[in-house]
């Protein structure tokens, strides 16, 4: 398959651009970036790019797109910064290409991925649950996005089995001891120099604890996720969010 | 539902006897176990057992199946000692008896069926896994049967999915420093006084690990899934094998 | 050795008797509680008690050491309810009686001793430093009283050491996702169904955490700190406080 | 504190200038390394250095350290391959320079020192101790070299303070299921892509553990033991052996 790069230049793009060179059934022929040295967006007709991923900043990512869509190349994107508004219009594009797929995914790590799947799935059968997310010091925002996501996906996956409030006979307590409530879920933010990005959810129920961890140590984590995207997205023509259904997980 | 636990004097039929008591949903009507003020088994049609629990031995459980069997009283069994002969023999009853449901389960333990369950989905989306098991010293089995159940399962998951070996470069070493290998997944095993048991599944791909932990931390960690199976079982006529069928899981 | 339980009718008695009757080096010769057949006060001298392990009460602590004292038997003490004034006025009674040694303590965990002191002991090293306690969700208080012994014990060590400040940048927060501030270390609080009593300390520096935790997974926990105590208070005359000094840590 | 660095182009040497660059308190004013733009051994005393750190190679660090002794430069040497005989000849030039200090250290992480100091400290205090080391899966050796040492250092304490062997009740078990033993003390390689460098340590007594654990996540890991070996080793002239004394551990 051959492959181009949007965002070539950034941090993520260029990790993204070892990695397609580095695996054997992908070919990298065009990597767009501003700046002398770089594609543009001409270059992935020229060249024959089959399927791009694109890393670039949500400024750029839906002309990016239309460009793309309107050529029957496939996408793997990872810039943020996609609502509703943007959904529906990639959607527009695609109901007149449709035999070309975009995947849309917030999160390409497999394991953080993989954590909030089975954190959810599990949560039903304990009695308790709580998520702590452990990062280094200079993070600007706590709890972290993927902590209140899976909070908010553990809180769902309670209410819809009927599952009970968690336990808890707190009656004293200094204030925030008891970590952030997200949807009736305790969420506690560790900030520890040394630390890259980690979380864990603790399920208990009566004499057991069944404990999730996620340790995101290097940025590459997200290049598998990138990879099987790119191996996938012409199996599933039009819009998919998230990577999860690519993952065999419904 | 009106439920009788068969071995109600053993210690862990002693636990679901005061579980079962105090779920409100469940009443307890018979305990039958040998020894002057236990019942037999004529108490449970007297007293109208709709369903029992058995943790008994292996000599004595088919005969307390197929009494059961043959009155239409549900059955979720803890007892050891299944093997197909035993399953088949159980199936021929159980045709004459369409409406009666058996649960033969090996780990009530929903804990333990999640770790075992999340791992191999889990495997064959990372290069490496490996199993670390840890109990307390008087143990006589190393590793536990739970470990080579996990690295098995593991090792299936991969096998159908086309993953490659696990990678190793490991040129010289201690005797057993990489522990022992069960179909090619190495597993590890502590003995520490102060635990009791528990067993840790680590995942790892570029950049990111996963672990998936179980702690059991007192006996009564089966209750829960002992009342799930009374809950359930009259919704699951003729046989089940292992609870995770009633756990949602395929 | 020959050793009296005060207090031996309780949980904690009832384990250190299990636990001295099991030791070949000690023999436990008197029982005393209230109670139809429990022995009195008068019981240690008459069967020649050397030591005696008192849980009792706070109301009837001070009564016991006084009798001990002055009779010339040692003394380990886990009651609680020690002040300064109570630890003077025993120090007067030992002043009258110099061979005679008693130790109080309130946590004869040798585990969380060393947890405790370790912490402090590595804390000026690194410059972050987070603690973390997990507990069943019936406990009243968060966080735990050794939680915040911890971490006083971490700030003081710091403070000396001339330690500045751990680093934070949060900017963005939800209330209580960055714990409970104890004297600048920031301390978390999880309540989990199937915990008993868990401690971990998080400390960490460029590219390096190190972590100290502490299970305790059944009330006998103690009773090795206990053991100790009594095997090494004939060798500590006059009153020492905490079990710190007889582990060898200064 | 004028400072040189030896070995500077080199990945460790590298970051030692970085970090001695980033540190208000101590000048970087000499690089030296083989190569064009590299000072040479001159350059230290004409530039006034006053301290070096050497991470350069068995083949060169003595001419390296013999020229610094000579010149009343102190040396802050991370280079392997000492051995008795070079440490003594190491003192016999010292003892003509008793002014000059010169630190040599097979490791310059905090952590991983502390952790192996922590756990000799408190193996004795416990019945079971095993030690597991989990790296990526290109590492040639297992188990590695400092859980080697970790497990000598713990049996050396235990069999100091007159502890038996950990207790151990496997009659039936896997080859390499229980780990390699050294000197009595089970030791468990585990190799998992994604993995850095990482040890636990995990001690056991009735109803508890001690769980000692070291992470590392950066080659910058050791850099902070360098700044505190270059900050102090004016302070200790002569030859020291181990980071350890400058941490006030005896």
């Amino acid at each position: 398959m051959r492959v181009g790069v949007l965002g070539a230049r950034g941090k993520v793009g260029a990790e993204v651009c070892r990695a397609v060179e580095a695996a054997e059934d992908l070919e990298l022929v065009a990597q767009v970036d501003t700046g002398d040295d770089s594609d543009d967006l001409g270059a992935l007709t020229e060249r024959g790019v089959q399927a791009v991923v694109d890393f670039t900043h949500p400024d750029v990512v839906m002309d990016n797109l239309r460009h793309c869509v309107e050529h029957g190349i496939h996408a793997v994107v990872g810039t943020t910064g996609f609502d509703d508004a943007r959904l529906d219009t990639l959607r527009g594009w695609l109901d007149a290409s449709p035999a070309t797929g975009v995947l849309v995914a917030p999160n390409f790590s497999v394991g953080a991925i993989l954590m909030m799947r089975f954190a959810a799935e599990a949560a039903p059968y304990f009695e308790s649950v709580e998520v702590v997310e452990l990062h280094h010091p200079d993070k600007a925002d706590a709890p972290s996005g993927t902590a209140t996501r899976t909070a908010r996906l553990i809180a769902a996956a309670r209410a819809e089995a009927g599952s009970g409030p968690v336990p808890d006979a707190t009656s004293t307590s200094l204030d925030g001891a008891r970590g952030a409530d997200v949807d009736g879920i305790r969420v506690h933010g560790l900030r520890v120099r040394g630390l890259v990005a980690h979380q864990e959810v603790i399920l208990g129920g009566p004499g057991e604890t069944l404990t999730i961890r996620h340790d995101s140590l290097d940025r590459v984590s997200f290049t598998p996720g990138v990879l099987l995207g790119l191996r996938q997205v012409a199996a599933h023509p039009g819009l998919t969010v998230g990577l999860e259904s690519y993952l065999g997980l419904s």
